[in-house]
């Protein structure tokens, strides 16, 4: 099949080098001129612009945007809904609002075009082991484009059959189409709410680990551990075995303590909109939640909701915090 | 009455100088001649060590331990388990764990004697306003011991009445005879507890009021507020009035940035020992371990949870943390 | 002075009832006319239309909408927009989203009017002990508006001074001019949020006092303890001495075991508002967040979180969990 | 090699069985013969009691002990402390807390025997996936026991192997020796925590999904997702794949409604210990101690944490919570 690509960076060049590779024919895009010229290289189409871009597909035409969220991937596709025709498909490939996917989708539709949200994850892994779709849109649309869903999916033999699985052979492949129009992001936000959980649970339990040699606890009961290979032993046979394990052992196996890192600890758009999900739909979300709010503590410098604590117990105890962080007591 | 003290602390020497001022007579003792020089210039019989102090009072006689929980507390409380008579009563006053009361209660009363835990709140301002004090033990010994208490708490106009009230008189003045051994520490552990949470809601609130100017916001959204107006404001007619409050506005009334506190906020026993109990009785404490948690991260230099989850990111998606705090992205 | 009262429900018709009582004049409007004529019996002018409301009124006039947050307010809002002239002054006293009062303050300036978004604390208490007021607008407006607002709140004598106070003297009178529109209702949002923290670390503190007699603890440490004591004693001297502490011993004053409650808990949207604002503003909520799930979570009759650990439970280590709540085990 | 294995349940009769396989002679007892007859059909020596046992094996013994943790498990310690002899090996390898680890060790290495407490991960899988083992103890000791452990152990083809990995070959094999007494008990501990941790994100995030379709959201905004299809399509290419997911993924396939479960969540010692090990040594844990209370929460039928916010706002705001659990509001 044929597909158009607008955004060459690191994840939109690799979707398109993942198709090359399975023989389908890609129409690249990017302002940068680098990345498209990179592709053609290895037999992609490169074009100047996006008229050049949809005059180089055939109708009915799958152009897919794989920009920054937010401006970026609203001025394309709208620029794209201007120059594709009925029955064209476009793609929202990005890490997206859910809402904007259901307003998208609303709007493109009114102009006889279809449009598929879909969350991508794979990371910098997703050229070698394929990318994990999650498809928000009309079934027929994605019925259409199965070939290249199939193509950037890892594959059935990635892991071991579910016993007792039914219906939809999608998933079974690696990608899932879960409804209609913001189901993709959605499902996609949701995804990376749980990550933030998961990761969250080892950073803690690893914490917990490296403290069992803490001068807090009597001496004889004192344990200096080696997290490197706890963690590597867990990748086997254990109820936490999973892909961060595999990553966490192996950043452990490179750098015991860590060192490379500074413990101040970005997050994305997921992990917020997947509290606010939880918060406008009365789900009880302790763990997502408090797995945002460190990462958050984890930047806070200023540190006044603790200069309020320390006032208040100066103001009740006659407590003055010392000027280095306090050891437990009083 | 006359009550021997021992530990002349600041809160040990305060609760003396109250009882003086009620017309009670005490024998003080400190490690430290200084204290107890000052309390005899104030009325109180300052002696050089427990024996003296124990010779001083007529039996049945009542010695308060008032001294730092854990060694200093169980060594005083032995030794004076080894000179007092079958009848008189030993007080551990201190902020000690609730099953070392138990534990106290049940070695002592093998030895004829009375034992009181009591939990002691007020801090620096106990002296002025009186104590708020929890008692664990005997009923016949809190009942002998009532014009003691009495003279201690801040009675009953210090607060309105409660409509409805029947029952012990002794709350309305300020103290509570909670239950048997344990049961004051045990309550006084959880009202630190529950005084843990109520700090961290104003601190988050505050908190978020103060980035109600983020750059998060749309600029036309951003408020710069007033946080020492705001908090005088909510003393008045608010459903979060309190004493904790009006510290709040106090502190933030002399220094709107708290900027004379670093951020780092301590922690006691109570606080540890609340979510213990909690986890123990299987009782869901969310909010009062998070307050303690908040307190542990804001003493975290160390980061090493932060940085598992940075190598985690690099793991899977390449993420590379910058050097310094991240502002919100991918 | 004279104001225009739209809704007279519980809040809206006591607002009136104690400015009536300071000497203002009101001019009552709400759908149902039942209100009104009570009102009218106080010394109110009930009127029939938001028409004659308007015209009632000498300008610039000063209207003050107290309808459920939402469609009503904003209908009540538009129309009265359409009849005031410039100069006058719209009030949104309800419990309204604080960025609604930004927009609506753009929208209200463009047509010449003044626009104040007013959060209300106090309750059914209000009327008797003056409401707490957090307003955001135009100084100017707020300046004109003060008689009023002094007529609502508490006012100076309903706390103590705070020591070395100055600035702004409303603050002490029980309200603030807390910064432009929309300051008024997200520093309500904050209040509310603070709220719900400090309920429930009174909750959870309390729970763990009931649960001091558990099974779980061996038989001679296990505590019977008497809560209506305990929080009725807390009310003097303690750090955690606060008016919802005085209305939860009010309650178990009243019932020991609140076996007039099902404990399945309410929300209302500025508790969630807080929240989302949190995460917006990359602020580490994690008790206010906290106390906002156990709430979701007090009503999820569902239970589909606890069925997908069971279900876990079961897939790793043949774990049937018992029809029954289980006691913790395995 | 020849192992005792003292307790032949579930885990203790496997973990026979999979030594048999491999070629080790087992000599087994359980109170109940009927496990042992059925052991002995597949080649292990049954043996009456703990001195048949200790008689059927040769010096230097090994002796399991596979019980569950607690009085039964310290009971049969004792008691082959007594028929042991210099040089022998006690192992326990049940759920017991870490510090009875530390405390056994120093007992029986004063009788000149060795202790071994090992953690044991795999449930109900072990004997077909291999076990995942963390051991506290003597490392001499350790490496005399090499070949049942990697009897036991998955194996290094269970894993891909870790990039940069060198040092001990254990831990690929499965199993690590973590230090020495308690470092099994503790590193397993930790384990089960990060196992909560993982299991409740997983349930927030798929609560989430499942309420895509309330009717809390506008009615274009509602999603109804079929949560087999996803939690299936994650399994490959996803950053969240995991032996949980695929458990989950399995449990959904078969039910998706998980109707078979109550929603009342067990919890072990294990997951209580690791909240309790966070708060001595000053660690934040805050997802594993909501992973905890999510348990506790779903089995709360008394609700009295709900009951005292209940009666907190029906005394601040006249709020009567309806008799059934309420939707949002007020």
């Amino acid at each position: 099949m044929q597909l158009g690509m607008v955004g060459l960076g690191r994840m939109g060049g690799n979707i398109v080098r993942r198709l090359l590779r399975a023989g389908h024919a890609c129409v690249a895009f990017d302002r940068d001129p680098a990345p498209g010229q990179a592709l053609a290289a290895e037999g992609a189409q490169a074009v100047a612009d996006l008229e050049a871009l949809v005059a180089a597909l055939a109708p009915p035409r799958a152009v897919w945007v794989m920009l920054p969220a937010g401006e970026a991937t609203e001025a394309a596709l709208l620029t794209l809904a201007g120059l594709l025709a009925p029955g064209d498909v476009l793609i929202d490939g990005g890490n997206s609002f859910w809402k904007d996917g259901v307003r998208r989708g609303a709007l493109l539709r009114a102009k006889g075009l279809h449009f598929l949200d879909i969350g991508t994850s794979g990371g910098v892994w997703g050229l070698e082991r394929g990318y994990s779709l999650m498809i928000g849109g009309e079934a027929e649309v994605v019925r259409r484009l199965d070939p290249i869903f199939a193509a950037l999916v890892p594959g059935k033999a990635a892991a071991a059959p579910t016993p007792g699985r039914t219906g939809d052979p999608r998933p079974e492949q690696g990608y899932v189409h879960a409804g209609p129009n913001g189901a993709g992001h959605f499902t996609k936000m949701v995804h990376n709410g749980i990550e933030y959980g998961m990761m969250q649970a080892f950073a803690e339990g690893l914490d917990i680990l490296k403290h069992a040699d803490s001068e807090a606890l009597p001496p004889d009961q004192r344990l200096s551990l080696n997290l490197a290979d706890i963690t590597e032993a867990w990748r086997r046979g254990s109820v936490v075995a999973s892909w961060l394990l595999d990553l966490t052992a192996q950043a452990l196996a490179g750098d015991p303590e860590l060192a490379g890192f500074s413990g101040h600890v970005s997050d994305s758009g997921e992990g917020r909109w997947t509290v606010q999900a939880a918060v406008e739909t009365a789900v009880s979300a302790p763990v997502l939640s408090a797995a945002l709010y460190a990462r958050f503590a984890s930047r806070d410098e200023a540190r006044f909701s603790g200069k309020v604590l320390s006032a208040q117990r100066k103001g009740f105890g006659g407590h003055l915090e010392p000027p280095k962080p306090p050891e437990a007591k009083g």
